[in-house]
């Protein structure tokens, strides 16, 4: 009944800090990449304060509004595009006002129960005013009792899915991280203050000092008397998303202490070891893309060339899918340094491929630029598996993977050939073992948590 | 704890009609002199559609998202300007989101026992997210059992105060009125389709039909099969707001059957026959006080002249308050013909004096443009007690007959004297009766409701 | 060749006063009804600086942007509504930039022979950037020695048709008038400082003494040692436009001295004894009619009533011309009070008509109203010339009066009959005498001026 | 007196095709990184229509105004960023109006005797509305006589300085190049007609085929007939800006038909040669720095890593440059990879540096993540005279190295050591013979035209 995949997208907050907005106004700045569609803060002062807007940081927030947003602690969110109407109805933060006491909550991740704990809500009084399904948690606190921490610890273990929580309220804040860990949220020290961050890049940004990942099944209290820890649920595994290491995170964040730049680097590694060819040059497809083409081209000893540029200032453009100008589109985003592919036997590495068609624009214009050869390379497995956990692709019908094997896929994006990295050599790169795993569903269909019949809005059966 | 005073506003629907949205753009837009802080509208063509935003009409509605509002009902808001951050999360109408069905509703008039209501829910497990006090009774409905009606007519007992409600289903609207009857809501045929409007200026403007006005206490659902009522509540009287008639409405407007414009003119009759002086000439503050002025000056046989004149382009200034031009503010919206005036014994009529300000800076006009004497009659009586139903005047603390009679009045303003409609003449002038009668608490504290400690957030004590 | 009528506009300037653009900000926001397209302000504070822009004062201007234009002289510019692409080049004032120094200019009127001027300056080596015939100007002077009052004695005479111009410099300020004194332009005292506007309600506002009028030929320099006169021409006449009187000035200003109110006012009186009828009722049609009706109403006994509203708030409305809800276009702006017309012979003033449509929607809502009878009451003569000064009518062929006599033009709007003001009457009516003419073109096919066979953009021949 | 710095821009036309406007808003897209303050599009349909606005292509136009830019040629504009109010005033194209014909007309370069000739024109009757050097040409065409190739003939050698002119008559289009060829300008085929750009990658967006580079002192028309060329000027020299080269190109691009990408990466090989040293890994600065990081890695035989990352969501900031948070904008813009970083011995490339401060605080970075040494390599020569060609630094004294040596200014900026590419390795990646030199004005001050003793605003005497 509802669409309620929630996207992936980035949560930051700072608590105990001099100029709180700001410094989440930044944070957001550099958590940008997770999710353009919308961005918002909420800040306290004593009293809760809020600006929230449709669109990139940097032009939803100006002097004025920053200024309004006092106090020393904040929460923020930027998130990710979706489609459909009032999209600023659900645009986060969300404030629930209370005569106990109002707070603010933003959430990065995807509940998979959504709608049964919807219905069951709704079926016991609760209302909703989004279709968004952050807006269940509050609904679920609500019906507990005793101080916040206990009512997390006891509303928490009804949510299945991914979610990385941050909650401000007058005083304090807490985060909270699901049993599995899917999402990434770290945590930092700034003076006598501190920074909750979906990514550490964020750190790095406003200069504060990395103390160590939220654990999966951790809430965590941050206060006047500083940081108190707390546990829920049973089942607790360490199952971080695959594709943060793949796709989202920026190449100089650290995921679970690794540098993504480094293990992107070693996928490439372990392609070339797994899928040698023959070939003049390794070109990456920008930006997720390069890091594994440097390392490919290390491993397999292959010249490795900027031969993919990425147009800095190709903003969307307003011309109709329709219009015969349309083939435009993809060109104004990437161009091919034809000096460097003519002639040439060329290995072309992506970080993944969910339908195929920009990946088969891109083996076209390499083509057109005079290449004897265009073996293709993804530096991840195939994807033949919807995300419940916040991924952009939730139905079996949009991803290639399902539909072709390798050679099949190859001839529709017009390749001399693809290979995926296996499995194996994924976990390798991503330093793997038994108390560092991967949620590897959407590769393997083994998906963490127990799954819904009415998950999927298209209604695809999941066995 | 929570400001929850809802200002007067105004709320427009139709149904089964082609180009509901335009329709309802045209409504509101009849309807702006209620409110130009915000505006929306929810359409329904089997599910529901929403566009809103802050400022008038005509900037929030264009055509691309008037097109997108499909559907052959629909319901729009217009919003009374009041201070805060984060307006836009209280413009309505709202929409609840349901598995069983998704509804939307826009509100005229003021809860006075909101804060008891929000504690009560908010005890047994409800949460909100705005301070709109109109978010209460989509809570109250959600606890009730039946059909719509049934649910309303076990929810809106509950509610204290003034209310004229629009609901919007997938296939059907109702309305809802006060058992006072505190706000004006009408009904009109428009071709096979219904149209509902706060004020009947708006079925004029789309050709609709009068029918009759929603009774005190009455709930109306309108489906397929045409208009169907309902009673709810035990005590029913019939006491329009006397600011209606005053203020609020436009003069082309018919409130119970009576001509706005006739009933002023009345006022102003009644007032030359209560308070006669001696003048050369009797001008109206625009535009509210004319049709008074053009009756006081008709019965007291003394020449009427349009010596003030409204600066239509008179937007907001950029000027600060604390900067030496901000007295041109009034000059900018007000100007006194010195020709009509000058030499001359003037009678000024206004419909009312909430803070004296703006007619001490009236007065001083006259004086500057050369007036013998300026004699201020006001069309209404002395305001002495606050509104807790929708008036923007909630606190004694703000009103100056509280604190003046008219001698000392007229010596704050600086008027040769100050006078006052009687209440009995308020109400001669607008024909009451025994089942016509009006809301006279601000003028003689006699509240037609049950009022509530909480009520006034400055804390003045109501005897 | 080119469309260069220039529209009637307004100018304000201020000399030696500090908040120079905030005086000059305010002061066209009291000429705002005289242009609603666009609005500029140049500053100087030893080197010029500009701000202009489309739509209204309130809206191109703000804090920042008046905050820039430092200096404590400056001049600013309304602009009507014209069509075409890329209005902004031609929104005034226009800024000259030299090596000797820059200065600025904006202008209000219409030069007739612009196209055989520029003919001649392009002939002889000048470049025009904009379609305005105000650029002609700066041309001309440029051609010019001497000083610059020097250089204005020598090119204005060139000029033929209706200007009032201001001039900025670095240092001082010249304001110049049309030999034939078409458009109004006063001076004041404001402190120690001048202010120049094209009504004298400008004055009012910012609280400046009136001193006197520019006069036809006059050109007066402003600068730190005071005022000093000079003129130019040869044929002089003071013949202001009589539409000045009739329609496009605020009633609260002044025109050679005389109220505009009250000239209005007699225009009504001399209405009702040139063409008095049987009438229960006399209403005007709001606001530039209102006077009239009042006039009209006093002189024939006859009881007037504000039977015709305006809403204030109908702006723009996107709905298509081809729309079937356009008919609803003229409701928004004006309504019927039926309780004043209801059962009544109705006798309807407006100031002027010119294509006959907005008369006729307004006679059929009047019948709609129930009116027994409607007699229209016109406070000017027909209009069958078209005006080559300014005046939003520059053919033949948009002129209703050109084509039918009044008891046609009654059949046209639907009007029981239709009367016009005789201009002997208008003439007294403005007090006019030798020294004290009007321009009543448009009236009488008598032109002040010289024409040209260009003149007319639609080849109206002119004989 | 006046600041008439013209900056480095790009200008881009069509003729005789389809969609013109689109087509030329896609070829502003891709000359996008020549300017972005603001861009414009001037199209002809027999008459000219214009829009333009400030800020990016994306933002400036819509779907609404690029279908009013009617016709079937077209010439477009982008601005480089400058300072100062009113900026929309100087942003191109310019159109000029005339009885003759319109026309319009977009610059790339600057004018080194602009108020030489402004003067002189000045004095001889001409007035001008911005401060653009490019209003003189318009000054200058209308005093010649004949066609227009004439007139072009006549005027261009007055002026001194870089320039490629596009101009658009109704019927056909002109485009010119200086006789030193100093800015680049190609033309193309497509379909039956015509594309101009200020580069090639223009083309290979709209799939434009290359014809040819526009010659130093070569005027080309473009009609119904198709391309005719006539030459000006007597010395010609082939003296393309070696800037275009090292900074301002796309990669992409081809400049005299050789891959810009190349010549950087052979930049990167000289300076290897030149300026060995002993370190652990190669890294450029995004975006231009790179290609030359690949060229100096690979003849150095050191490993390339992509070290530095640019953040592609980094826009402008309104926090305030007195603001304690200021130093955050260098890392909104730029992160180091740590991981590729630490304890090891570390070059940098870069193109080129020009005040010192954004490399002072890359090294600074550097040491922060751990590197062991920082040797910056710049790939090209020191610079140390200003250009008075367009290029964005047009006084001595904002240049380091004419005020430090390569060994102080490695202290200056914390490096252990700063080399410079020499001029004669420049020349040799470039492929300079003698037919195809370079402007090395600003690293040797052997300017290719005469200078003008007003020429440099801060008053820099160049001997």
């Amino acid at each position: 009944m509802f669409n309620s995949i929630n996207e992936e997208c980035g949560v930051f907050g700072v608590f105990n800090c001099e100029n709180a907005s700001e410094l989440t106004y930044f944070g957001l700045q550099s958590l940008q990449h997770r999710g353009q569609e919308g961005c918002g803060i909420v800040t306290s002062n004593g009293s809760l304060h809020i600006h929230k807007g449709e669109g990139l940081v940097s032009k939803v927030f100006d002097r004025d509004n920053i200024a309004k947003l006092t106090g020393d602690h904040a929460i923020g969110h930027v998130r990710y595009s979706t489609t459909g109407e009032s999209q600023l109805l659900n645009v986060q933060p969300f404030i629930f006002r209370s005569f106990e006491e109002d707070f603010g909550l933003c959430h990065n991740g995807n509940i998979v129960n959504a709608d049964e704990l919807r219905l069951e809500l709704e079926n016991t009084g609760s209302i909703f005013q989004t279709t968004s399904d952050s807006e269940i948690i509050a609904h679920l606190l609500k019906r507990q009792s005793g101080d916040f921490t206990s009512r997390l610890q006891a509303a928490l273990p009804k949510l299945v899915g991914a979610f990385a929580f941050l909650f401000i309220f007058e005083e304090e804040m807490y985060a909270a991280l699901d049993p599995n860990g899917l999402r990434p949220l770290s945590l930092a020290k700034l003076g006598d203050g501190y920074v909750l961050s979906s990514e550490t890049c964020g750190f790095t940004l406003v200069d504060a000092e990395y103390i160590r990942d939220i654990n999966p099944g951790e809430i965590i209290k941050i206060d006047k008397d500083g940081v108190t820890s707390a546990t829920f649920g049973t089942k607790i595994q360490n199952k971080m998303c695959a594709m943060e290491y793949i796709y989202f995170s920026r190449p100089d964040s650290y995921l679970r202490q690794d540098s993504v730049y480094k293990v992107r680097e070693q996928t490439g590694r372990y392609l070339a070891k797994q899928a040698k060819c023959e070939a003049d040059v390794v070109i990456g497809v920008p930006d997720s893309g390069l890091p594994a083409a440097r390392g490919y081209a290390k491993e397999a000893g292959i010249i490795y060339e900027q031969g993919l540029l990425k147009n800095k200032y190709s903003g969307r453009t307003f011309i109709q899918p329709t219009n015969e100008l349309r083939k435009l589109g993809i060109k104004l985003k990437l161009t091919v340094v034809e000096e460097l592919v003519r002639g040439k036997r060329v290995v072309v590495i992506d970080d993944s491929i969910v339908r195929g068609f920009t990946m088969q624009k891109i083996v076209d214009m390499l083509w057109s630029a005079g290449a004897v050869s265009v073996d293709v390379k993804i530096a991840s497995p195939a994807i033949v598996k919807p995300c419940f956990y916040g991924v952009d692709f939730s139905t079996e019908a949009e991803l290639i993977s399902n539909k072709m094997d390798p050679v099949q896929l190859a001839e529709f994006i017009h390749a001399t050939s693809v290979d995926f990295l296996s499995v194996e050599n994924l976990q390798a790169a991503c330093n793997t073992d038994s108390s560092k795993e991967l949620c590897l569903a959407c590769f393997t269909g083994d998906y963490p948590t127990k799954l819904y019949k009415d998950t999927d809005s298209a209604n695809t059966v999941i066995k």
